[in-house]
């Protein structure tokens, strides 16, 4: 019987185990895949991490890590899918059929790419759609591609492809862009970044890789076709949760419901990061999270 | 007129500079003393700053300024006496006779530690009455010292101690540690550290250096004196708000009242890390609170 059994180890599960750790809890970490990290293991740049400035996220993500493993903590492999709440207990169901007891969960299950939802992007998913910049930028040397979003991250991607692109369309649906202005004003000095406004995306056009996006501007109603090699889909994440039973209750986002604390409708089972209700997701705030859910792992089992 | 100004020069406020810095935001970080750092500038290890493990407090501190710095914050020294709240506009005075006018400020003032409160004390400090183990402890080299205090800090100090001074008392007045159980269990397995619980300090001897501490046991009634060169007291902190008129509203223990969101009772002032009321005082969510600060004064400002 586990104190804490932690779901996820990107930054908020690793911070997590960092503290159960050394609030002397009896813990075990489960990750979806061996040294998983969560998302920022597929980021190119973290700045704002504060004190590890301009840092690859793989890296941040490891040095989380191994901060966790000198301290001890315990990992495991596993798919979850099912929390049964027993009361003072839960059990912990993975896909391999195996079942684990604990006092309390600590769901860090972190949040993943949400699709834009258009014909063609599925069929060309890896055929030149993707949802990672990181990852598969550089085989986009010299052709030209197109990013679909307006936030941090689509900004991120369109300065990271303009080092290896011919060209980078950056499409998005309103007429200002929701991420942090020393990103626009980066993304805006690149000469081969054009920033594409009021536009939406309809299709991915291709056979077997993709030649283009279909577009359709929301102020004029105008169609055109962009002829791209690459589209990059930087349109939001969505929380981790689908094939998992037995969860707290979630808002309309699909986000779990909880507050600072990372208390949840379930006595015992908290939510810390990206998977919950929260105004911020940073690896800053993720972090802090976990921390602030150990702390009330001990205020629950009042140790 | 800036659009943020930003006072304490902590893990909140210079991650609130950081965020606002990338945020395109006109921002002034306003100190009381020239590379301030806050509390963790005088803590010997940070253990549980994810990433960064066993760092020293104050290097950590410096790796946040020079992260701010790099970014090109903007810092000056000051100590903020009043804030006046002209509605769609703040007016920030400083001692120096100063006024600082700016859309929004983000309190992250920090907090400092608390006094014990008995005689001797005072007349005392200074000469072997101590609050800072890191900053004092080489002085008392092969001599006896006590702690008084029962959280982290309080054991912290004492295992600090331990390796310069003769014995450490470690008195406390519940009969069990608040603090994390890693750092009880290292305590206890120091030789030269001595528990001493359900005590409390009554007074501190001496006349121009500290001779001992009057103690008296809470459930037996029993009255001692422990002779020793150092008292080092651990017995929490406060926020760092004496002085300043035209704050938000207070809780009891007088910290701003402020959520995850750190909005405060005036619109347009916020409050970021340990000033603010919240459950967990860490580096790390002091640093989540100035990220989380800055998104709140972009949703205030509508940028």
């Amino acid at each position: 019987m586990y104190d804490t059994v932690i779901a996820g180890s990107g930054p908020a599960g690793l911070t997590a185990a960092i503290y159960a750790k050394r609030a002397g809890l009896d813990s075990l970490l489960i990750e979806n895949t061996p040294v998983g990290g969560g998302q920022i293991a597929t980021t190119d740049r973290v700045d704002n991490y504060p004190g590890l400035i301009g840092i690859n996220g793989m890296d941040l993500g490891m040095k989380f890590r191994e901060h966790a493993e000198k301290l001890g903590c315990e990992f495991k492999n596993g798919q979850v899918t099912d929390i049964v709440d027993n009361g003072a207990s839960k059990t912990v169901k993975l896909q391999s059929g195996e079942e684990i007891e604990t006092k309390t969960v600590i769901l860090a299950l972190g949040a993943d790419h949400r699709q834009l939802g258009v014909p063609g992007e599925n069929e060309l998913r890896g055929k030149g759609v993707s949802y990672c910049a990181t990852c598969d930028g550089a085989f986009f040397r010299g052709k030209d591609v197109a990013v679909v979003g307006g936030g941090d991250v689509a900004l991120d991607d369109a300065i990271f492809l303009s080092r290896f692109a011919g060209h980078v369309y950056l499409i998005h649906r309103r007429d200002e862009f929701r991420g942090a202005k020393s990103l626009v004003d980066e993304a805006a000095a690149k000469e081969n970044i054009t920033f594409i406004y009021d536009t939406i995306v309809t299709k991915v056009d291709g056979e077997n890789a993709v030649t283009g996006v279909e577009t359709e501007n929301k102020k004029t109603g105008e169609k055109s076709t962009i002829p791209v090699n690459g589209v990059f889909m930087a349109v939001g994440t969505q929380p981790n949760i689908a094939g998992i039973t037995g969860l707290p209750e979630t808002d309309e986002k699909g986000c779990i419901k909880a507050g600072e604390d990372c208390v949840t409708s379930i006595s015992g089972i908290f939510a810390a990061g990206d998977v919950r209700t929260k105004q911020l997701r940073q690896v800053i705030t993720a972090a802090a999270d976990g921390a602030n859910a150990v702390t009330s792992v001990q205020h629950y089992l009042k140790i």
